[in-house]
């Protein structure tokens, strides 16, 4: 189909690779640098006119960068008068920004959708937000993947045996009662609770883990504080093994050394974050949402409805 | 005046001291920090519910960066119930992304207007924009302050004797007939013409120049190449000795080491951008904005007009 046109930016080059294999198009020219001071240089170099352009780019560190390169790009097309333009965002950068839990604090995740609307984005395609209301953020269409599938069918494949799937805590029981109903498996929740102030948490386990393989799931892993102090508690109330699992590995500051050091045995992520090389640690096993996206991208180019499809 | 209210953000603290000094009103209490993924965190540590708020930032390198803060407290501010929010924006990074030059370029000075509209600027206060048309990319008031006088007042406190005020290009020639006028001093171009393709340009020099004492002024100063090569070509051609001058000193890349090697006796810039302490090298005067941008202020807050004061 000509008329569809798939761009990578600087995020995610080789998830952008296997989406443009799976849809069979290959992905347009375009060269993506910085000037000597730092500014974002965009150039594109095939002719757009009247194309329906899809737009490859996670919000993952370098943040700010990685935003502003889409938001030019988007400026690009449209003055290179695109048909429409599509942003594919498999990570969604600042969604942990979604309300004022104090005075005068931003809301960052709305103001980025207001600064892609502003830039002219016509939809956005995206994956596990860290809030589903983030959707209503959004004045344009958005459709809203999620991994759970593809984690879940992960787990299955190895065949584990008593499993119970367990939330880090209470805002994760929804995604894990989605995977325990996939692998026919129990629930269990962490219950964290300061018993008075300034008192060390207390983590509780509610479900029973006994002697059970645990499989904890969470949306996003950044410092892995909470699924390691979680899996660690997990052993020592009498689980058998702990495995983890998450949508988007952002793994900062001293995530992977507290994952080496922890009672993880195995810990499954997706490619919506591209992992530095030097963190593809033994531990971890990197799933590919291409065939999520490129089935959900040649939906939406056929002008089908995808939200509901991949639950 | 206790509805006024000044907030520095990372760009440019030592100038938002001096502006708060020379206005009279401290400095407000915010912090701009980083999480552990890299995404910038605000916290507003006062109310400015129903003040007028003036927010200091360039968006200098990282620009990307820089850019977001002042976003991201634009929403903060608003969300906060601001009465207005004026941003002060020294240095206007992407401003040379002013036009296409080539088919399918984005046009980022215009993309960074509206996405300061966007967020909810209600004002922009900045000085020597790469083009005066970007004040039209802003549907919003703009007030554009020109350091020229204050380059100029520097020259002549020097007390040099038969000065030429030479433009190192055709686009400057109204910025030296300016401070060519206030020096009493006739002015110079620096004409640079490819005779043929693929053969080196020539640099010819328009007006007379021959044991002067030349100033060569711009608005930015990048990487260099431009001002040093018109340097010591003006050497060369007969000038007796060559100052340099310019508002915003970006200074990237091999910058200092090429106005090192040139025939540039001393180089006169602003503190729209900060210099890394590494960069004030002896050849560099810096002059501060400070009282430019505070009598400025206190006539926006005075809500009188400031577009014609500082020609
Ligand atoms: N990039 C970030 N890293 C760590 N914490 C964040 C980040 N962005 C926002 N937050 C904070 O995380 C909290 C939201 O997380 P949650 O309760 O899991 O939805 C808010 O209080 C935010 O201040
Ligand atoms: N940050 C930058 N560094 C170097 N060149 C740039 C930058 N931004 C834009 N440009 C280019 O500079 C040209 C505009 O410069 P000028 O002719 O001086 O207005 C345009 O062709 C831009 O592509």
């Amino acid at each position: 189909d000509p008329s569809l046109k798939l761009f990578s930016l600087n995020s995610n080059h080789k998830l952008a690779e296997d989406i443009a294999a799976h849809i069979g198009t290959p992905l347009g020219k375009c060269s993506v640098n910085t000037f000597s001071d730092g500014e974002i240089q965009i150039n594109i170099e095939e002719s757009i006119r009247g194309c329906d352009v899809y737009v490859i780019q996670s919000t993952s560190a370098p943040v700010n960068q990685h935003l502003m390169e889409v938001l030019i790009m988007i400026d690009a097309l449209k003055r290179a008068s695109a048909r429409s333009i599509n942003i594919v965002m498999p990570y969604y950068g600042y969604a942990r920004q979604d309300r004022k839990a104090r005075s005068r604090e931003p809301i960052t995740a709305k103001l980025v959708a207001d600064l892609l609307e502003t830039a002219g984005a016509d939809r956005v395609i995206t994956l596990d937000l860290h809030a589903p209301q983030i959707q209503a953020f959004f004045d344009i269409p958005i459709d809203h993947l999620q991994a759970v599938g593809l984690l879940s069918d992960y787990f299955a494949s190895k065949q584990l045996e008593d499993i119970v799937v367990v939330s880090p805590d209470h805002g994760g029981v929804t995604r894990a009662r989605k995977m325990a109903d996939r692998l026919k498996a129990p629930i269990g929740i962490i219950d964290k609770r300061r018993p008075r102030p300034n008192v060390a948490e207390v983590m509780n386990i509610v479900g029973n883990i006994e002697g059970r393989t645990a499989i904890l799931i969470d949306d996003i892993i950044d410092t892995a504080g909470t699924i390691t102090l979680a899996a660690n508690a997990l052993i020592e109330n009498g689980a058998k093994e702990v495995y983890a699992c998450c949508t988007h590995p952002v793994l900062s500051g001293p995530a992977i050394e507290r994952i080496d050091n922890s009672a993880i045995k195995e810990l499954v992520v997706t490619n919506t974050i591209t992992l530095p090389s030097e963190k593809n640690i033994e531990k971890i096993t990197q799933l590919s949402v291409a065939p999520l996206i490129g089935e959900a991208l040649i939906r939406v180019h056929e002008q089908q409805s995808v939200s509901s499809l991949f639950d």
